[in-house]
């Protein structure tokens, strides 16, 4: 059986060998992107269940519409608009299965094999996969501490004008925790539409703020059907439900929803009714605010024991998000970093699995500080510590 | 904005706007592929649901891995090893967002942009198009009553050596309801071998047989890992969950693995483990011979109907499935009946809308018969007849 050209280029990295379930369970991990469960609101979710199975079922677990349940669209538009200021009239909105399926959809809907996507670097490999998978490729700009550098950016539109779309994470961004700012989001759209290209905006984060000033989505700034939002409920309800949603101008939208009636029909329906019901019955901003408080302590206790255990490496406590990212001291290589912390049983991911160029070495590593419990954070970063100051020492003299 | 080759090749056909949802509430569709809600087991997936908010939230809520939830994995290979004889130690299953996400998939990991595709002809449009969303080209071979042609397979083969799978419903096929026999699927296989290609073996109606003896599925006669076996959930426990599954080799579910990665990361991990303990804790096989009673009825008045108000149209008993599939007196044209039909308050599918030739023509239209009510069947098919019999009579004076 020969495999296609754009799956055969997902090649299985040394990365993955590292991220593997370790073998002992006292391991803490770092590595992971996911919320922490106390966040999920179970016991509403598990009343508003009880309720669609007892009056709503025959529809709950029917087919469903392709673009999603119509009260969800309607809803999430509302809050989109009056919380964010996003959307106007030529806007439509489609459900979608996670945030992941944004990007697979852009991809579908616009862009042929051999075309060129210009992206931060590092950025989110999920997405940058996607467009691989399409036999897309990528070119990289890099952050400068402000989110994807602008000028670079303008460099890369004049020497790739085959690109067809930027793909950025403007707030909070994965993995590096930048925020760009308003001027660097005009220019940003400037010269999308000087250069003729479609934005694809990555917002998972918009609702994690820990400290600062929050910052228009590019999108609020589209005044021209040039970009297209990101949204997702894995962070601020739960990810295993797989539920998220694209904002774009409205023939972008129709095509997405025919992309997606051949990928998956629609998503799971009884939780799109779950979802909206549990905005309609509940306070969502109070539980988004809980939320925060949750994660903006943990990631006091990582920085703090970051400055205790590795005060040779560099970080920038970021605004919000999910995740810290570390430079090694003294030019350490990340992926060497990553696999004798896993021997230390502490999981982080090295910078290089991030990277537009699959093959490139990166000094810097990525924490995250929404999983794991205070207590975890504290051994894992002091285990890490350990790593850093005496790399060929044993786990056992070492660790705390 | 341009649009991408592939998305463009999808266009909205004349059909849909026959297909969209009727002005008047007194309409009855005959129309839909959907289950009979009645079918749906909702009081047992309540209590299920009830259970797993209270003790196991935190993991059926978070992020899940790609290849689906182990247990329902095991069980569901289980259950197809035993009841049905399919897979073998070379084989592995994954966990689909619905049937409609494998052949996504298989097409993703499969076929490159310019490939060829052989089906049935008609055949089911969900596959079609996401076959055509990956540039692939459709060469079409008719059923004959005894599903698909095989010498006209065996010419289509010699005449496009470029061909690089075989998609085929061979058990109750959509829309022709016809099953191929042993001796055929056989041949296929032969036929596969010989001209090195993959079969895509799409089953979602396997369960749902209503008379006559089951026919082995192609999958089983496999030796040399050169099918894919695609089966769902949809018809047997609900659709609006959106799981199903593939068996394949190994090396190719590692494949669809990664595609379905970077696609939308897992299906619903809720619901994952609800279908488990469905079946773990309720007997299936009790639940899917209810649903058969269910739709062997509507059958059985569908076919009364049709014999009393429509007795110049030919149609053969599907021994299974979910459809009749008729063909229209006097070589009337099935796209301009079905118009004239939703005039007269009742909705079919235009043959046409399966075929692999988006402007072909058919005298033959689609009715299923699982969701509507005996008497809807009973009052849509009169109306049906009446369009039939008096195409230009009004349906007010006609109908009944």
């Amino acid at each position: 059986m020969e495999f296609s050209r754009r799956i055969s280029s997902l090649r299985p990295s040394a990365i993955r060998e590292i991220l593997k379930a370790p073998s002992d369970p006292d391991t803490v991990s770092l590595a992971a992107g996911n919320p922490s469960p106390e966040t999920f609101p179970a016991a509403e979710m598990a009343l508003i269940a009880a309720d669609i199975f007892q009056n709503n079922a025959p529809a709950a677990l029917q087919y469903g519409v392709s673009e999603g349940y119509q009260p969800l669209r309607e809803r999430t538009r509302k809050r989109l608009a009056e919380k964010h200021g996003l959307g106007n009239e030529t806007d439509e909105l489609i459900i979608t299965s996670g945030g992941q399926q944004v990007a697979e959809l852009a991809a579908k809907t616009l862009l042929n094999e051999g075309d060129t996507v210009i992206c931060e670097d590092p950025s989110f490999i999920g997405a940058l996969n996607a467009f691989r998978s399409y036999g897309v490729k990528l070119v990289g700009v890099p952050c400068n501490g402000s989110g994807m550098d602008i000028d670079q950016l303008e460099n890369a539109l004049k020497k790739h004008p085959e690109a067809k779309m930027i793909y950025t994470i403007p707030t909070f961004q994965n993995p590096s925790g930048e925020v760009m700012p308003l001027a660097s989001r005009k220019r940003l759209l400037e010269l999308a539409a000087k250069h003729d290209v479609t934005v694809l905006e990555d917002d998972p984060y918009r609702e994690l703020r820990y400290s600062g000033e929050t910052v228009p989505a590019i999108k609020t700034l589209d005044t021209e059907g040039r970009v297209i939002y990101a949204g997702s409920f894995s962070k601020i309800i739960a990810p295993g439900i797989r539920l998220g949603f694209a904002l774009a101008p409205a023939p972008l939208i129709a095509k997405m929803t025919v992309g997606k009636q051949v990928s998956d029909v629609h998503s799971n329906l009884f939780f799109q009714i779950l979802v909206e019901q549990f905005m309609a019955r509940y306070d969502l901003e109070a539980h988004i605010a809980r939320c925060r408080e949750l994660y903006r302590a943990r990631l006091g206790v990582m920085d703090a024991a970051l400055k205790k255990h590795m005060p040779g490496a560099g970080w920038i406590v970021p605004e919000g998000g999910l995740f810290l990212w570390v430079k090694l001291p003294g030019g350490l290589d990340g992926t060497e970093f990553c696999r004798k912390a896993k021997e230390k049983k502490v999981m982080a991911v090295p910078g290089s699995a991030f990277l537009c160029d699959e093959n490139g070495v990166s000094n810097a590593i990525r924490l995250n500080f929404s999983l794991p419990s205070p207590e975890q954070i504290e051994i894992g970063i002091a285990r890490l510590g350990s790593v850093t100051l005496h790399p060929l020492a044993s786990a056992d003299t070492k660790e705390m």
